[in-house]
């Protein structure tokens, strides 16, 4: 398929049917994903791959019950990893110092580029995908899970299987709204307003006005779907786990 | 071209021609890096376009004066941004509560998200890319020049531009040194041995150590490219920023 008809028509896919992803498939998605950009050619990161439905399951539990994971024959977990990299280095007479941050969120960039080049390669091949970002509110019980040992941190999550919907394309900010150029334009009240302006306008933000009984989308993603207190929770647990997985010795 | 063959073609380019991007190229790639999946469609990131010769000289300099900057024609700057999605909260009568850093690394995986499409949409037009890493070491200089505001925070540097060398691919770790199944399989000696055997084999190894006058590769990577006293400094100033732009109000 048409690399840019590929990325333009991505839709994340909720509703999976059942059917297996036959194996040298499967192989050659997770080979485009080798050949992602990584730090170095370093490769810090590594890619857990769950089909037994018993722990499909558990990733269900953990991923707040989304029925994605048990639809779909397939779940990646991508995970930052230095563990492979410091054994390595240790059996070379080399002494590895990638217990900090900086080598945390070097090896974050590896998994998530490695993650979207998967992304990609799925739905060259009609399969679909969706990303749960509950990934990073639960990455410490989902390392616990998968039997992440230290150097190893969850970072993404992939669902990936044929889909049994054809959502339209969502919405998205006008160009204008993301693209800067030379420096960063700080944005006006009415650039925001017209920024804003489509998505505000949509026939679905008008229903979740409705069934939240909300005056604004913005509220909606403010005080339900991304509230402070969930990200301030989250924000904890997440860096415990990257502390836990020896990764904040920034002395 | 097709997707597949896009995705196991690439090769970082490090080498390019002064020839121009045209203008409706460039529009297409930064429409495909739109396209990337981001958590709740908030589209919390921002590219920063630099064409202009006095700037890309400026970032250059702050790149480690990498020769790239200057040949290629376009410098994209990944930005994990909160600044927009905040304003249109607070002119929506709704409370952000992104302050944090679970809120940082959401925006930052949207930002690496849209910049693999980037690097892949630019190369399905024959572009070349490469990823400067640069920019997690040098984040708050390169926020400072191109006027990032609070909730903005450079994550990802992509030149872009036409070639001027056509590189061999480079070489990448074994399947079963990336992938687990069901849970992650921790490696044995032997299972370094084996992954890291044809990495180590290469004449560029050979070469390598010689130049360095070191007795291993890893050596090269833990003592000269990726030596703990640089990773601590810089995690100290990656860290920093991420808190000066306001993300670290965990409590």
């Amino acid at each position: 398929m048409d690399t840019i008809k590929t990325l333009m028509e991505h839709r994340s896919i909720r509703k999976y049917k059942n059917t297996p992803i036959p194996e040298n498939i499967l192989k050659q998605i997770l080979e485009a994903s080798f050949r992602a950009s990584t730090t170095g050619n370093m490769q810090v990161y590594s890619i857990i791959v769950s089909q037994e439905k018993e722990m499909r399951k558990k990733l269900w539990e953990l991923h707040f019950k989304q029925d994605m994971i048990l639809q779909a024959p397939v779940t990646l977990t991508f995970c930052a990893d230095f563990n492979r990299f410091n054994k390595w280095c240790k059996q070379r007479k080399a002494e590895p110092g990638y217990d900090n941050f900086l080598s945390f969120f070097t090896a974050a960039i590896d998994a998530l580029l490695a993650a979207q080049n998967c992304a990609i390669a799925a739905e060259s091949f009609g399969l679909g995908i969706c990303y749960l970002g509950t990934v990073t509110y639960m990455s410490d019980k989902i390392a616990e899970l998968l039997k992440c040992p230290e150097g190893v941190v969850p970072v993404a999550t992939l669902v990936v299987g044929y889909p049994d919907e054809s959502p339209e394309l969502t919405d998205r900010l006008p160009y204008k709204g993301i693209v800067h150029h030379e420096t960063y334009h700080d944005y006006s009240e009415d650039d925001i307003n017209e920024i804003y302006r489509e998505k505000e306008a949509l026939p679905q933000t008008a229903e979740l006005l409705r069934v939240n009984e909300l005056e604004t989308l913005a509220q909606i993603f403010a005080q339900k779907r991304y509230a402070k207190k969930d990200n301030v929770f989250f924000s904890k647990q997440f860096l415990k786990v990257i502390k836990d997985k020896g990764f904040m010795n920034n002395d």
